[in-house]
């Protein structure tokens, strides 16, 4: 130790500094000693010390005492992040249902409730069926609206900076809902509205398949067609909120490619349009000649979109998800092959395990860094639920 | 000013990033007092003063002593960044012409050199005639290779992560060449590969159209199409260096749309494959027919493979660069048009002005990050040319 002179608004920015690199440390590890923690930012040992238990004070931390059995000296109290100091709520609205989801501040998840809807169910209709979602999962979780610290919506079409879908959705009506101003008046919490795509990207890389990724192309492969793109580690919106709709080039021939199987020949009448499409998978896995051309069809206009979303990006990984990707196993194959043939350089291909969680847990990961961006962006205060300005 | 107790280590570790913000506040900044570094840095004023007389002494800044014409009090001395403390070197390797320009670490041009070469000259005539165009700019700028910091080599094709052009280059031979290795042999500093439509893209963000742009499509509109895409201020390499290949899909239309200008019929048999197309906007400008059918048809294929990059990034702006962009006064428009029918929302459009330079100039700025990341990324050490590991 040296004693030096400086001045004190350096130090008091140090300090903060220092005090977030504590969390940062304590954050997503095991109960952690101040040996292990000094270790682990780089600080001397009695800074690491104060600043923890300046944490503990604030409620970031708590200590955990030594079980006492330990017989040589005395042995050292651990320290661990409260994940439990806040919660955060994701929510996908869908065209045929509506998932809540809430988690801790370490993404643990509490409670998920689910309901089905519609796809034609007005907004009205479609907007109550979330706000009982999101009550019932309140509930659930045995929470009010102000244990919230931030929430995230999805919605399917590109969302605007106004967190509205003006430019196009699928869902009726719905271009005219702002889903974040309805809430508004029952959270206090900063509100986000994002498309599902994006958001079923970035819980791919957060917990499913490309969590060793930073650039991967997502592909919702299902009833509709879509993608969502993750760059150097970023889930990408672009400047009005509308990047990853090549879709809507019909040169690329996503628009027609699930037709292929939706109009299968041989396809019962019994099963309906949004089972048709698993019905042609079975179908093609046991040789059925039409559904193996309907599958190769389908295959073929999906890898015209994918190729161009690679040759733009050239990712490291594709994952394919949506409804579809329960059927990777006859998919995954022929699309490579195709990708083979129209691009540069192919990336690895890998399917979704996520299943039809992805869009709301990807809603979770963007509600908890909203909480990490404005509680552990740039400095420290005690832990209290971000308002909106 | 207070006295407080601290760990040495931590405060070394302050010193050295003050004294890099010290650097940061007087890089692209006339030269400036004290005071002035003090209220850009938010560092006290006697601490900025001991951090300006260390960069004096490293070598980073002059003293710029006060005219003396002050009547009231003792004029401050002002600091200035030593721009000319190292110096970097940019080049184009064209399908035409080799271009070479030297700068100083503020990207001033010291000194720039051509020569014209054929489409078809083989890789030992175009290495030669590299190494020609080299020596003699470092000739014309009173340089041994040794001056140089960092050197960019811009080429034709996706650049992989080994520096050379293994995918995909239409320059006769040229996959076989790793221009790295071969300037390795005379300079020491840093030698980094890159494809010149990225190249293209990062100098119209530093010095062209979209300075005031972080998300660009640069589109190379000339003999051949190609693209740059910068993403939140950076430029995007893509996994394996070949990101912005849309061209190579067959359904986006790039690969024939030039074609459509070359095969114009009324072209003059005294005209060249090379001068064909500015013959073809020169009489479409003038009402001829076949000229406008040819432009009309070269912007339609032209809009596809834009519109595909478009809806995937949803970027700010578009920069149309390359031979082509010198017609931008009857392309502009009609691409408009186009993205307006085939995007869900069309950005700001508009033409490069940074001419046939743009390559060596983007090449420049890519040698520029290199230095700065080395020098300036993380420590401060007295100016020395990097060394490559």
């Amino acid at each position: 130790m040296t004693e030096m002179t400086t001045s004190g608004t350096d130090l008091n920015r140090l300090r903060e500094l220092n005090s977030l690199s504590v969390v940062r440390a304590l954050r997503g590890n095991p109960p952690s000693t101040v040996t292990e923690l000094a270790a682990r930012t780089g600080l001397s040992r009695p800074s690491t010390d104060v600043m923890a238990q300046g944490l503990v004070a604030d409620g970031w931390a708590t200590v955990v005492e030594p079980s006492g059995n330990s017989t040589v000296g005395r042995p050292a109290r651990r320290y661990r992040f409260r994940a439990d100091a806040g919660h955060v709520l994701g929510v996908d609205v869908g065209g045929h249902k509506i998932l809540a989801i809430i988690s801790d501040l370490d993404g643990t998840v509490v409670h998920s409730t689910r309901r089905a809807v519609t796809l034609d169910a007005d907004p009205t209709t479609r907007l109550a069926a979330m706000d009982a979602v999101i009550a019932n999962c309140l509930r659930g979780a045995g929470m009010v609206p102000d244990d919230i610290w931030a929430v995230t919506v999805g919605v399917t079409g590109p969302v605007d900076t106004t967190g509205r879908t003006t430019l196009f959705t699928p869902l009726p009506g719905w271009t005219s809902v702002n889903p974040a101003k309805h809430l508004g008046a029952r959270f206090a919490a900063p509100i986000v509205v994002e498309n599902d795509c994006k958001l079923a990207a970035a819980a791919e890389r957060w917990q499913g398949v490309a969590q060793d990724a930073d650039d991967i192309v997502y592909l919702l492969a299902g009833m509709r067609t879509g993608a969502g793109l993750i760059i150097d580690g970023t889930l990408r919106r672009g400047y009005g909120g509308a990047a990853g709709e090549i879709g809507a080039l019909r040169a690329v021939r996503w628009l027609d490619a699930p037709s292929h199987l939706q109009n299968c020949p041989g396809v019962p009448d019994s099963v309906d349009a949004d089972n048709a499409a698993a019905w042609v998978f079975a179908a093609a896995r046991e040789g059925d000649r039409h559904a193996r051309t309907a599958v190769r069809r389908y295959v073929r206009d999906l890898a015209v979109g994918a190729a161009a979303l690679v040759l733009t990006l050239d990712p490291q990984i594709v994952v394919v998800g949506g409804g579809y990707s329960r059927s990777a196993d006859i998919l995954l194959d022929p699309l490579g092959r195709e990708l083979e043939r129209l691009c540069l350089r192919v990336p690895e291909i890998r399917a979704s395990t996520l299943g039809d969680e992805s869009v709301a847990l990807g809603a979770l990961r963007l509600a908890l860094d909203e909480v990490d961006s404005r509680l552990f962006g740039t400095g420290l205060s005690a832990p209290l639920a971000p308002r909106r300005q």
